[in-house]
């Protein structure tokens, strides 16, 4: 794409009122734009980013047998007073005509579990996974950390459905391997650890996905033996004594060890065994093999799309800007023209052409502005690959190439080997 | 993709209380799951038809140069109170933390121009057009029709921006013709009708993209030889005599014909110039060459995914299920084993293969099921073309193939040359 064409512009300064790091940052480069807090836009490069991400994750939730759908976000209030959860305090409410009582869906047990009814009698219609992506809405008291708590936000869940605890037992783990997966693939894996967690009303456990970041809003603990943490809001409880031995006291939980770290973290991901929660009160039931009646196991497993660009945006960034991994940046590679000569211009053009020939996304900055301002830009939008065009290059019938994410330049390329170079 | 893998299930009865013909075949077929009146969710052939449609307005929209972006459902009231909008009868209202007040849009002129005034300062600016797939919330009186009359569905929405009148004049155009090319596509192109209407606040016409469908809540006056139409709301407002000389009567705004036939219709499309409206109580300006500012001229243009999808259904369907066109049909071919050998199976399974190895999309009917079922569920789905293996057709090293729109069998293909039939 022709940067000329795009219609964001980069922002020198932070926005007003913004105090969030990533908020600031995928502001200023045209990434997003404020509706309100907790509330963003996502602009092109956003967007790409957010494709991106919603690829990866797609491709592991496929490969765990989920099957995709899209469930609404608006919702009548019953479904909700069913599941005793009407009072949670994030609930948006709504009015319909003839006093009709709607919420909007932080979370779709709700929604999903009567659904199942239809498709789900016996056993032989068991395991079943179902994922979407779809907009949450939480009325959140505090939103002041620009995409890493959303008042609305794409979110990825996952619902499995299970004939007995061992199947979903099974079924979870393969789920937290995926998880690791999509971490890795997005470019935090190094910073994101298995975090127990407080299984809420659901059961004693649940497990988070922690990214290490100091913009967080948790604390974790973290073996960095085991590569695993344990969430601080269960050391505090005592009902937890019995993972950590002691009340108040951090030990990890694979290998009892005491010195663990303290580390401020974001919360990247959070699965759940439900159990019978859900389909208990709302009445799934299956035929088991001898055709008794029996009530559906359940796992939940989400994933908030935004929040996660937010944490590569605080994690991977530096002074300058951003700095995108391969997997989910908007471009593999941003190609800038230094010179106002017409032959500068014509060759540019030629890289840019031979570049989507190869089939490499690249944005092409053909603006009419010095190579400091357009350096800066790049910079600031942090994707992976800058190569420049100037008449120095091309005297060498060259390009020069540099690494976003490190200083070393790489140096100059013959234009001819151009298509090997991502 | 293997059905036995499918979660979904056909149902043979209509759902209890639903009336709408479309919403009955989607819902028997497994496409959609009603969630309340106006409100579905897609299951994951139904999900399969609103991605693929999804991407052919994607491909018509990046066409007119448009610009991908998301922005949120949720925004401040203030927003509309500005453009004087917030007592729209459709318009959701919640209520946020200390009383803070906001809506669900229903479309997003109050987002985006706001969000405008961070990018266009100059002549040179423009023109800039920008579309979304976003989720829109309507607070609708009656919403009895199934997919046609939604309380909340996706729908493209672009937006363009323009230096002069002139410009925009042009820009309409254009996207006039993608639309054409749109419900071309999506194999309503025959049925589908320009029709002038009402322009509501903004202009004295819009144009509305009408298809001829007995469900329809609209009523046009269809002039056949050029192919446009009138809705009978401006007929019968003496404000659109200009158009139609003598008020109450139909006449063709292209030929002047007065026999115009009289249909019902679905508005699948609407598109508008919108002018200043909204630009100018929200303050987006742009400097002319001469520095002078000037108001920025404004075009909207819509279409929601889940109403062209029910209108598909309504038009294209037989007594026996639902008829798919090619372009959006959820799988191209339906493989069905009949007969219960072990031969067969195999016979199936590698036919199977075979056409995922041709990159068709595939739904293999591999349930241990009679073959009266298997054909009344394929003809309930409407796959574009059925594909049967059975003791018949392997004595042949062939398959049987049919297509759904016609009762014609194509007749016997040797399985050698399957890759060739799609």
């Amino acid at each position: 794409m022709k940067q000329s064409q795009l219609f964001t512009k980069t922002q020198k300064q932070a926005p007003k009122g913004e105090e969030s790091k990533n908020a600031i940052l995928l502001q200023r480069a045209g990434f997003v734009a404020k509706e309100m807090a907790g509330v963003y836009s996502f602009l092109p490069l956003g967007l790409m980013v957010l494709k991106n991400i919603e690829q990866i994750i797609r491709d592991e939730m496929q490969a765990v047998g989920g099957q995709e759908i899209l469930m609404p976000a608006l919702t009548s209030l019953s479904s909700w007073e069913k599941t005793k959860r009407a009072g949670m305090d994030v609930l948006f409410h709504l009015e319909g005509r003839d006093n009709a009582k709607y919420v909007l869906n932080p979370t779709h047990e709700e929604v999903l579990t009567p659904l199942m009814k239809h498709f789900v009698s016996s056993y032989r219609d068991l395991p079943i996974a179902v994922f979407q992506f779809q907009n949450k809405f939480r009325n959140e008291p505090r939103a002041k950390s620009g995409l890493l708590r959303g008042r609305e936000f794409v979110m990825k869940d996952l619902y499995s459905f299970h004939a007995g605890k061992q199947d979903l037992e099974k079924y979870y783990e393969k789920v937290k391997q995926a998880y690791f997966k999509i971490f890795q693939q997005a470019g935090i894996g190094e910073q994101t650890f298995l975090t127990f967690a407080s299984g809420g009303s659901f059961s004693k456990y649940s497990h988070e996905f922690q990214a290490v970041c100091s913009a967080g809003e948790d604390t974790i603990y973290l073996c960095e033996k085991c590569k695993v943490a344990v969430n601080e809001e269960i050391i505090k409880d005592p009902a937890h004594n019995s993972a950590n031995n002691v009340a108040g006291e951090a030990i990890c939980p694979q290998c009892k060890n005491k010195s663990l770290k303290k580390e401020k973290a974001v919360e990247t991901g959070n699965i759940f065994k439900l159990g019978t929660k859900f389909s208990e009160c709302l009445g799934l039931t299956y035929k088991d093999e001898k055709g008794k009646d029996k009530i559906v196991e359940m796992g939940c497993y989400g994933l908030g799309l935004g929040r996660l660009i937010g944490v590569v945006a605080e994690i991977l960034s530096d002074e300058k800007g951003l700095v995108w991994p391969k997997s989910i940046a908007p471009f593999q590679a941003h190609l800038i023209a230094i010179g106002e000569s017409q032959k500068i211009a014509k060759e540019a053009k030629k890289v840019y052409q031979q570049l989507l020939k190869a089939g490499i996304e690249v944005l092409f900055d053909d603006r009419n502005l010095q190579a400091g301002e357009k350096f800066a830009d790049a910079d600031l939008i942090g994707i992976p690959l800058r190569i420049v065009v100037s008449e120095k290059t091309l005297a060498k019938d060259s390009v020069e190439i540099k690494e976003r994410s490190s200083e070393q330049k790489v140096g100059l390329v013959k234009i001819l080997n151009l298509d090997k170079i991502v």
